[in-house]
């Protein structure tokens, strides 16, 4: 009953040293629609599921372009995400502008989460209530980062953020030992792969989801609808269902049971300002 | 009971994680008269319906002119819409000064948003209470967004927003997929019927709504009332009504039956300032 | 009960989507001695009704002549409305001396409802508790506004604002279609029958009203009381009362049942220092 | 119960669109010891009572010299008349610098109220608590303002403020209509009487009074106690009471049955601050 | 009940129009040690009674220099009676740099209310808890002010402040009428009565008490202990307490009475930070 | 019942003389994962564990170095850590800029300390939620000092913090005494020992541990994976684990009992943020 | 009941003119371990007991250095302390600079109540919770100062302050009449035996207290751990304690039974951040 003393302001410490409010700001990360992100030696790839507020709408972009090789994908609340993702692309424009290179991802994604260290200790703002993955690729190779609302960032050899996600993680945690040396073919397909754990049960087209790619090669860019359509005909074609069904056994069962029950109320009652 | 708890202020995060007075900042959009927006590649048209405060007075202007391509309507709190549109209009002068062309659509709506989010993260000032439709045209070609209290936009077909827009909603899911490739004649005349959805029973006259329209080689501009009312006669005369409610048979159906049992009472409860 | 949750702050949103402040200072209005306005195409007429704080003292101003072609008349916190005049003073001198023509009254308007808007959005500040009726001439020709708390404005032909202007908007209404051809003398009849609604049975005399003009050829100037003392006589001698009788029946009617029961104990309760 | 609520804050209204804070300000006039002003064509004259808070003390000064042509008489918060009193001093020597002539006394009065206004819109201030009466003479004549914690003025021809004032208001008001063409010996004399009402049966003498004179050929001045002392033997020997009774019956009446009952207890429970 | 909800800031009036922040704060000087001041024609003489904290300590320094010309003495908080009167000094260095003179008593008086009525307006700061007894002397003779919380000021034939400060007020009271053409030892004699009232049967000695005199060719000084021993052997040698006893009589009823019932208590429960 | 009025703002006193949000911000560095701290006279070790979010990231970093000879290990808020650390960098760059010499250990610490005081003293900033291990190496020797949240420092031999920790502390306590003329072999020997103490069964790998050196002729620098593992498996190969239980006997039990039951559940309930 | 209106924020003043925030950081003084001061005409000795978090850590530092010629004890909050005292330095160092002779201890000591007064008057600060024994050497002699978080400050013989200062002060009460004439070996010892009494039957050794001189020839400096010994057994060895027991017989009483009762719980519940 007393908890209510320590939950509204984030100034206020809770008698177990607790930040209630940065922790309720991560709670509107949950409620976003899913964010996925994983990387090769090579190649980092950022994936989202599209949510339209209606049929006359286009979806709410969630995927940004921060520099020739760094890119972002939020979830939770979208005017957060791109106010703090156009915070990044200044950073970067500076920094190129300055030291005529580009900027490593990890030295930004410090700079994004020093940002939101600075919203939890003053009392006339308020936390960020986004999460963000970084994409990028530096002289070490790729990169993928998970920025959240309390200001700590870790990095990632696979992640995934939002509604529905656990089934997605699940995904990853039992691919991710492939991904250092996968191919870049390879990576997209374990992206869409996982995305799709995130839809329960919903068919994953190339209008319900966008992908994007960084890489040695290749600046990162949003693939288009076509390309997007063309592997997910290719892997489906391929009766790679069936194939991968078994590896991913109780991943499926998972999929099928668990989310229907607990995550679909949570996405029920999502916050409304937030896609 | 304890959810009260954080809603008072603009910098409280839920337990949930959301940010109420955000979300009731949004509400203040619905109580605000309807106004709607639809686009073809060529043109985009945006009209509202007017509400004097009594005989006496002209109806509130909720139609503002920004450029010579871009133009807003809004619902919901007059005056919060008007101070943005102010702002709007000083950012498409400065733009075209410092660069001798005109400011695209898009960007002008991702600034409009971003002033929208600095006012949801400080603890001393408030949402802002309206809906903004901005249609307008550029080297992409014609452009409509809606821009909400949360600072975030989406880009659109055609939308309604305010005090019984669902029935204009519905109209225009029903046709959306035709206005890409319409004519500047067919697109009117589908605005004002989606208009007339959100009337009630109450007669479409070229009294009690305003039509504005930017295209290719017709720059921003709001219809005068001969214009208007012809359109009216025309479509009316035309026996167009009867050709249509059978296209639109269940639209009319609930226009005559939701409208009056849930929309009318908030109506009645409509915040005295907002017109 | 938990309504008291959202109105002692304007910067706090109603679940409703009301900002219940904004519409307190709106009541301060309601509580403000009579005002009126009715405009010709050529003449705007701004009309009140004055109150002497006791029998030693003039009564409070409430008609402020802001530029040669424009003038305000208040209703509800005299002070707010002073300043409120004074911005409007200053703002007209310096259009003035930068661009030598006069500024438009509707651009003043605006500029009035946009300060008014800024009062609505931060914590630190309280909404004007006053509304303003401005009169003005300009090259449109002769113009009426009301500016209001909620930082809203509107365009009317006749209008009348505070303590018992029902009684006087029913009138005007009535009458209003006669009004934009009117010649001067008849608007000025027409202000003054509707002021007499106001005063509740009370005698009109030369110096319980006040009455300005502006208009073609005529600057905006408050008429002395000799001239309005005339303009009683001449009107109540002619028989007026009774050929206007007929005509303006039911007003009568309500003038002499409703403002008894409903208006008054609201003026008993008016607050001290608000005249 | 609930009108709690809204009677902390100068910046709250009240739902009936009142400031509570501005009229409990006012309140504070109420308690201040009583002040009188009235005033000729030529001269304007203002007085107050004394109060000592032991005999070992000097009265608190309650009237102070503007400038030559005005003065102020306060009744309230010493503090807060004293500070406001230097600010108009600062006012008319500015005023005096720049052009040469002196400020006349309504605009002054303006100032003073806007300044005010100021203390009535900002949460971070409080009302002033202290009426003025500014007498003063200019081109037009003499003046006689009442200024007070509303940041609203009103000319008078002749006033009373403070406790036990309303039997001296009830005098001035038989008497007033004489005082436009009152010699200046005659409106003393009125000063004192109408001084004496507020005394409630206490005897009035050179100490327990201050009157001030401002008038044609006359710079602002307080009379010296042998001045007031000869002015208060020359109309009580001429047996004047006497005379004045039967005119000014009824206030006797009301003098020594009213204040005794009402404004009484009011004094007793006087804030210990405010002399 | 409710009173409480006017209490705890500054800047929040009373229905009865009080400031209660500021009456508490006056409270504080109640609980002070007890301080006289009282002046002739030439001399100005400043007492007050030493408290120390422990055998140990030294007593608290309760009367300060200002200037040559100018001391005050204090009761209630001792830190801000500190401050206050190192601002005052600097106040008498800058006027005697700029003019070459001393600067009169009168007018540092005010300029000290005036810093006091500051601190009474603003929601960010506290009224100071402290009065000060100013003496000193100036082309018009010797003053005495005394200055309190509430940003007001008296001048003083003769004043006792602190606790049990009501004995001497009364025995100042009886003697007041004779010390204007006092001679300075004279004056000397009744300080040490008066200070010897709030004593409260304790015994009058050099150690517990401070006397300061400022007066025609005597700079502002504090006495020494030998002389102040010496004054208190003099007069009591004299048998000048029997003789005075009858003159005093019904004080020093009133003292051995009064003080040990009403004030004692009060006393008792003296702040811990206040001596 | 009435503690609850004290401690949710860092300006507020408790009664008792208590800043209880200090308090509970030291309470933070509780939950965080372990960090320990040993030096002998020529090196200063830290040591921490590390705590992955899920398989597929990698864990949060969690020892920073400041400069060649300084490092700093932290527990609780790992954003005020991150923070806190660029700070201590910041400030020695300036020294060896400005002085051309490096900045002592214990002058950094100060500095470091009384940016965390000024967070305990102003309301609008919160205090920092993260305790500071600094390990560095000046002239005067190998240094370790502990910084805690309420702006005070330690200087310690040895030391442990975060959850946990007491394990290691009774460890550390036992063996102390010899680590002044420790080699670095050995004292690295003890840090491992240490930290396998607060995982409570868990096996020590390279893995979920990291240890950061400087010392004589070393700078700072965190032992690579090998080195770790190396040192793991040399100390167990050893038979090293027998030979300790006896000499930590009591320790071990105290390992197997306490912890379980009353840190785990501390731990369960974690702050998500802080890990 | 209503007691807890009044005390949560230092600006706020209880009814009864006490600030209650100050007094409750005073409260913090009497948390803290034990400090005392004494001086003779020639030196002055500050001392504390040393107390360490653990055996691990060094003790907290209690006594710095100001200047050659002051020195400092505090007791209460450490860090608040550390930054007064660098305060303190920083002000010397300027002093010298600009006077080339050292500043006299009274006006330092002056310098750093005002500084603790700002906190006190300010709402957005609070109270300094600490206590400093101020001792120093200037041309007047050795001196020692108390200043306390109400801003106040007092010249002592000898103090003691912190947790069961009682004892030691009552030791000091009955020698503090030699102590102006003591030889420096004098001092020394009064000091250790006072200090013996704050520690309750605990026995006092070089390693539980730190002792600091400074005097005529002798800078302040702490003395080191082998004279501190050195003085402990000269002083016990000579069978001094018997010798003294009879002297401080009572005293010895009191400090066996009444700190034991009501100090030690007092001492058990210290905040947790104040050593």
């Amino acid at each position: 009953m007393f908890r209510i003393q320590y939950d509204t302001d984030v100034t206020t410490w809770s008698p177990a040293g607790r930040l209630f409010q940065v922790e309720y700001a991560m709670e509107a990360v949950k409620q976003g629609s899913a964010a996925i992100g994983l990387r090769s030696k090579t190649h980092a790839i950022l994936a989202c599921v599209n949510k339209a507020n209606s049929e006359l709408s286009s979806h709410q972009k969630k995927i940004f372009k921060v520099d020739e090789h760094i890119g972002v994908a939020i979830a939770g609340l979208t005017a957060d995400g791109r106010v703090l993702s156009k915070y990044m692309r200044s950073e970067c424009i500076n920094y190129t502008y300055s030291y005529e290179s580009d900027l490593h991802v990890g030295r930004l994604v410090v700079q994004l989460a020093d940002k939101a260290q600075v919203c939890n200790q003053r009392s006339w703002k308020r936390p960020y209530g986004v999460g963000l993955l970084v994409g990028g690729l530096d002289e070490s190779g790729a990169h993928l980062y998970y920025n959240c609302p309390s200001g700590t960032y870790f990095e990632y050899q696979a992640f995934a953020i939002g509604s529905r996600s656990q089934a997605a993680k699940t995904y990853l945690e039992r691919r991710f030992e492939n991904f250092t040396d996968s191919s870049r073919g390879s990576l997209l397909k374990d992206a869409l792969f996982a995305l799709r754990e995130t839809l329960q049960g919903e068919k994953l087209t190339s209008t319900n989801c966008t992908v994007a790619v960084v890489g040695v090669g290749e600046a990162f860019h949003v693939l288009d609808i076509e390309t997007i359509q063309g592997l997910i005909n290719e892997f489906e074609l391929a009766g790679e269902e069936e194939a991968l069904a078994a590896t991913i056994d109780a991943v499926a069962d998972a999929e099928s049971a668990v989310p229907e029950a607990s995550d679909a109320p949570t996405d029920e009652g999502a916050a409304p300002m937030d896609i």
